[in-house]
């Protein structure tokens, strides 16, 4: 039952969403003195209503509550489905005193099914009496889907405090794949806090790709109450930032229940960062080389010809491959004995280095497995 | 034992390249009058040496033979690969009494090993003493790696024989997804064939995607004889080559062998036919919609949320979905009782109108199956 950082309080219940009876409803209430905010929403062309609402909501940078549900991601849902959203919203300002256009309303579950509403007023009306500052982890149970663990992830810089959680991520979350994630801090933000958190969202979150999939429900919202009194300058909010964003990063996907290997991969040599995500991203994408990679199989063949479809500047003779520390491919043709490459570990270390330039960046994926195509073929039916 | 087309000789014979005794390498030869020729490569940056070596020689647009292997990709082995091709091809011309430069080469098999060449040179020997001309069940199982059955379709013409073989294509070959493909004809060919033939494989070849994997190895070559006098005319030979072209294509998606379903996507109502193609595109990549429909589950949701991630244009709030004949989304929300879709057929219809415009494309797939995870989990060792 750990706290909410000063100036943020919440509860959660379990609203009947789920049939599981789990925590499934959640309300987090900024009170200030500051209600600073910045959010990222998923590129999918298609999103749900709650990100058609909440985008608009954080245009203002003016955040006092976020309210979260599982069991159903409101997506493709039609007008009903963005009226919904709309009254959820100001349900929770009627609730709070505040306006509902102050307030971020986030889903996941099944897409193309309304939520039943009145399942979630009533559970409202239930959280806001009972918000209270010592609920971090019912916050971070709430939100869960297919989830193993609740994520959640703290910092503390000069004094301030940062709590975050989050959920989902491609195998893991074999439903939709949907990411949520809620960041709250006491620190008073700087003023470009958007263009901080856009970056670190870019080098953490967006640097986990399970299987390539997008969702139309991913949101990741900042939150900063100001509570500590304490201005944190745009280097110590991105460090924070970072420390608690990469952490949920990782653990979102360390906990891939569809997978047995996490495989970290590194592009070394790339002309630019981005060619070395693009490259990256290549090989997380890659269907003949995650299977490989279940099977124990050293065939570095593989990340070449995934590496080959990538839009990035290389010299397809050029390239090195380590594996597990083994230098499989040197100048794009065999070296060292791939057979001398253990897979006895969870994590794989992948390295791809193009030689031809000095950037890098690092990519994590999970392998393909018997357990992904059975978590993924059997969801909602 | 069907004949090739006027004006052609070929055999192929078990060289010892398979450990499993099969055929797997075969010579194919023009004798004219024309050599005309027209080929499409691998859009992988990362091709193999026969691929370098082949590009050069059909930029010529004459070919008087080609020799094609199983058992062996010759794909990311340096130099000595790239000399390997290259004696190849001059071993080749020795036999035939041709330019080494009038020789395609094509390999198929496992990444990353270099070919056992005193076999290939013995095997040769050997094929370049038995030519003839009823070998086309021959030449078309030589190239077969992981297929079930050789694909091999023939049409004719104003009095022209076509004749054609294919081998590969992502789940039915697990191993490299390489796809190999030679059509012949007796056809004097119009001047343009090599703009036809690009038309051709992009609507036929290019709209097959089991797994978005493009190898290092692929290779479609056209080779006209000549031998019938007779010309034909541009839309004649694009008749021609999209019946032929378009059969191998349905027999390699109809050979998945890691597969349950063939999916046809059919995306509708675009503003282009390239936005079709995309849009239907980022469904056949996508792996939950793929695991879903393995899982015979009606999940729409994820229809939409592939199509989402497509970059063509589109009003998310105006999307229908059709599957297997039941319209379980319009305007982007639940419509008919998706409970009704039957996946009892082998063949799954799914269709996207876009509602924008007018343009149609299909792109043929197949769901992410266990025995995909299998099959390419335990291929180099």
């Amino acid at each position: 039952m750990k706290s909410l950082p000063k100036g943020f309080r919440g509860a959660a219940i379990a609203a009947g969403l789920k049939s599981t009876g789990a925590l499934d409803l959640t309300l987090i209430e900024n009170t200030g003195p500051l209600f600073d905010a910045a959010a990222v929403y998923t590129s999918n062309k298609v999103v749900a209503a709650p990100v058609i609402w909440s985008r608009e909501v954080t245009k203002g940078k003016l955040v006092r509550a976020a309210v979260l549900n599982s069991g159903g991601a409101n997506a493709c849902t039609g007008p009903q489905g963005f009226a919904d959203t709309h009254h959820t919203a100001e349900k929770v300002g009627e609730l709070l005193g505040i306006s509902s256009g102050e307030v971020v309303v986030c889903s996941t579950g099944l897409i193309g099914e309304l939520l039943p509403m009145p399942k979630i007023f009533a559970g409202l009306e239930t959280i806001s009496a009972a918000m209270k500052t010592d609920s971090l982890d019912d916050v971070s149970r709430a939100i869960m889907t297919t989830d193993s663990v609740p994520k959640v992830a703290t910092a503390n810089i000069k004094g301030t405090e940062f709590a975050a959680i989050a959920k989902g991520a491609g195998m893991l979350a074999p439903a939709l794949a949907t990411m949520l994630s809620v960041v709250m801090t006491d620190a008073v933000l700087p003023k470009n806090a958007q263009e901080i958190f856009t970056r670190v969202t870019d080098r953490t979150y967006n640097r986990i790709d399970s299987d390539g999939c997008t969702s139309t429900n991913d949101t990741v919202l900042l939150m900063g109450s100001g509570a500590s009194g304490v201005a944190l300058s745009e280097s110590e909010l991105e460090a924070a930032l970072m420390d608690v964003c990469g952490s949920l990063a990782a653990q979102l996907i360390a906990d891939a229940e569809g997978s047995t290997k996490t495989v970290a991969i590194t592009v070394t040599g790339a002309a630019s960062e981005s060619d070395a995500v693009e490259v990256a991203r290549a090989c997380a994408r890659n269907n003949l080389l995650k299977c490989a990679i279940f099977g124990a199989d050293p065939n570095w063949g593989r990340v070449l010809a995934a590496v080959g479809t990538a839009d990035a500047q290389m010299d397809p003779l050029n390239i090195d491959v380590i594996l597990n520390g083994v230098h499989v491919a040197k100048e794009s043709a065999p070296f060292e004995d791939k057979n001398l490459v253990s897979f006895a570990e969870r994590l794989v270390s992948l390295e791809v280095n193009l030689n031809v330039g000095s950037a890098i960046a690092t990519v994590m994926t999970n392998d393909l497995s018997h357990d992904y195509v059975e978590e993924n073929s059997a969801y909602s039916t």
